[in-house]
């Protein structure tokens, strides 16, 4: 039977490290995958993972760290002495996750990383991918490749690729180079399978082969690899030289991230909450958005007091006040975020911006139309003061408006001033929209009721 | 120069097609990618579309078509006859995307689609598909597939692979199954090219293979391939034979539909508002969340006209209205989502129920401390009224509690009984919490103050 995780069976693998049962543990760890060790890494203490990565062969252990969260992974490498990390960990990995987790490290002790891996060809191409920006299609590149040159057969390729295969893991495309190592396209296995041997590969490599270059942000090659369905894309340098290559399973992690993002800011948390996490790490994510918002009140609060005669006279008025506040911030939020997702989306731009915001103002005058006159509707049965009625639906009419314009105005303009257009789905937008409601209705009541 | 799509270029392209100019055309389209082709197709009208679709040559049609969005492919197969339907689209398509476009259609035409397609075990691979739930594995899965039988040698393989390659776009992995047709394990195009060609399958390949039921859901088939990184996977039935497989590219697009889902839900907006969309569909999308906010705010209302009295005497208590709605919402909305996205992200429920309510009570004690404190202190500097400080700050003490109580057990519950906890995030919580809000604020209000 399989090791399930659950709390069982922590409880028993805990008790067999306890132990020290090596054999044991050992029997335990080879019917899992290394996402699963990783997973159930996170039950442990840092003593207990240590004797279990300490238990795994090379491969696997360096496959875990690869997979357990970042925060866990530096915690445990601070124990770690430096020519433990390069031999044990480091030098098992490709090269992209290897710089990855070098790149993690304090400067002093990455040096001595460096230093101390036996293969100075990969330790020079860890140091190569450190070079690139981190969200660049540099720094998510590879530098494991299956490369072969134009002017070879068939043949050639075969036995060239059985020497190079053995340090990638999986050959997605063989990448076609010139002799100055520039990309000139892409052959697949299957090709190269079903051609004969004394073929030349000039004859049957595709030319139309999608890439990107090291400078290109990673948003952008994840739009990419989507749109053409690719499992990988190969990166070049500025003169067409080929770099690295990038795989799917990356780019699935920054299609997420991206989301992640997004989500976080539009529900107000700043930064990742992870299940994991500790009382102290929640409360930060999640005090900036509060914060604003209780700026905010007592913005309203002031705006309100500095109407403390009017509210006095005309008491009705204050009933109305969640109303307008609740749907200015509704619509605000709704506005931004459909702009947010449709700029995520990578849709191009052929719809103009005038177009756009002519389209959003018929949805607004549509939308303030039909809940003014619900509210109209409702207060005119229900309240005795017309007064009261036209200012709650006139105002709430103007509020819908403004925040409609607002939540779409403000994401256009943040993104083309490069700006992540996604913080207008934050708490400034919001609270910006709560107050502006509460002076608008306010204005439009004193003005129903003739106060001055 | 290759054709670029913007402006320009597709007033262009609409004068050729006006003036039938087929040759130039199909030069412009030779450039470009079906994915390329299929966002143009957003600008033009089915008519210049079916021109467009006309002069490509079938495969690179069907490609188009599985590219464009629903509805709009829904419009164009409105104009087309079955018999084009078939033999220009679907029989040209891989039998996952063919089985999701004639999904698509209406029965009868359905039938007559099915009736009309050439290859009878294509059709029938089609029924089969239909035949599983939309969002299961059996639903999302291509029936192609490279299979070979463990008792073949390499050679054998080599051939067969070669005959059933054809119809396979890309061989991610070659699966490996018995007499049965039950599946045994997975063999990498590497693996086959570096073993002798008398070597026997059953020798080499890998029989560690994760796989999939028909009847997994998509979310999990997403989680399983992301997690192991995964580019393909295996889908068999309930006795183990091999029915199909899932690609990456599919995983990617549920991974997004997902995260667009909660996104959507967290930001008040129903249903899928795609740039392209008209007023009427974005009003519909976005009409629910106000309407309950309306609701809400009429029920605010309510609550607020029947302490009309409190309010009159003490107008003060309005003031702060704004700030104990807002602060509930906010609040409310954060915890709701840390859950939504802990349950979506997949993460193993090893942390207890009991253990995430007693973290969360901490946070939420916490921040409820933290921030009726910083209340207090301002208000205490600037408001006369000391009953005023205290009600702003004791119901909002009180309000951040029950706010992040509620936005935490109602996902957990939901979800619990098998109901999405995203709805959490949505706007039946924050109006509840946003009157729960008021009805403790006038409560405490009233206490101080010392009116009934």
């Amino acid at each position: 039977m399989p090791f399930e995780i659950n709390k069982e069976s922590i409880e028993l693998l805990k008790e067999l490290i306890e132990k020290e049962s090596k054999s044991e543990v050992i029997k335990l760890m080879d019917d899992l995958h290394p996402a699963d060790i990783a997973e159930l890494m996170d039950d442990l203490t840092i003593e207990e993972a240590k004797f279990i990565y300490l238990l795994l062969d090379n491969e696997k252990a360096s496959d875990v760290l690869v997979e357990i969260p970042d925060s866990d992974r530096r915690r445990f490498l601070k124990v770690l002495p430096p020519d433990i990390i390069a031999s044990k960990f480091i030098e098992h990995m490709d090269s992209d996750d290897a710089a990855d987790i070098v790149a993690e490290l304090d400067e002093e002790v990455q040096k001595e990383v460096l230093n101390e891996i036996e293969d100075v060809e990969q330790a020079g191409d860890i140091v190569d991918l450190l070079e690139y920006e981190e969200d660049s299609a540099g720094g998510i590149m590879a530098k494991e490749l299956v490369v072969v040159n134009e002017n070879w057969t068939v043949a050639t390729c075969l036995k060239e690729i059985s020497a190079q295969a053995e340090e990638v893991d999986e050959i997605y495309y063989i990448y076609v180079v010139d002799d100055d190592e520039k990309l000139k396209g892409v052959l697949s296995l299957k090709k190269l399978i079903l051609n004969r041997t004394s073929t030349k590969i000039s004859n049957i490599y595709n030319a139309d082969v999608k890439s990107v270059t090291t400078g290109t942000r990673q948003e952008e090659v994840a739009e990419i690899m989507d749109k053409y369905d690719l499992v990988a894309i190969p990166v070049v340098d500025d003169i067409g030289r080929l770099k690295g290559r990038i795989t799917i399973d990356d780019v699935i992690d920054i299609v997420r991230e991206e989301a992640e993002k997004d989500y976080q800011m539009v529900s107000g948390i700043t930064g990742d909450v992870e299940p994991g996490d500790r009382v102290f790490e929640v409360l930060r994510a999640r005090f900036p958005w509060l914060l604003i918002g209780l700026l905010g009140g007592i913005l309203g609060a002031v705006v309100l007091s500095s109407h403390e005669d009017s509210l006095k006279t005309v008491t009705e008025l204050a009933f109305f006040i969640p109303l307008i506040a609740a749907m200015g911030g509704n619509v605000g939020v709704q506005s931004s975020s459909i702009v947010v997702q449709s700029i995520a989306s990578g849709v191009k731009d052929i719809e103009s911006t005038s177009r756009k915001i002519f389209k959003e103002v018929s949805v607004a005058l549509l939308t303030a139309s039909i809940f003014a006159t619900l509210i109209f509707i409702y207060n005119f049965f229900s309240q005795a003061n017309m007064n009261l009625t036209y200012s709650v639906s006139l105002s709430l009419f103007i509020v819908i408006l403004f925040a409609s314009m607002f939540g779409t105005i403000i994401p256009l303009l943040l993104n083309r001033f490069k700006i992540d257009p996604a913080l207008a789905t934050g708490p400034f937008i919001t609270t910006m929209n709560d107050i502006l409601g509460l002076l608008i209705y306010l204005a439009v009541g004193k003005m129903f009721f003739g106060i001055l």
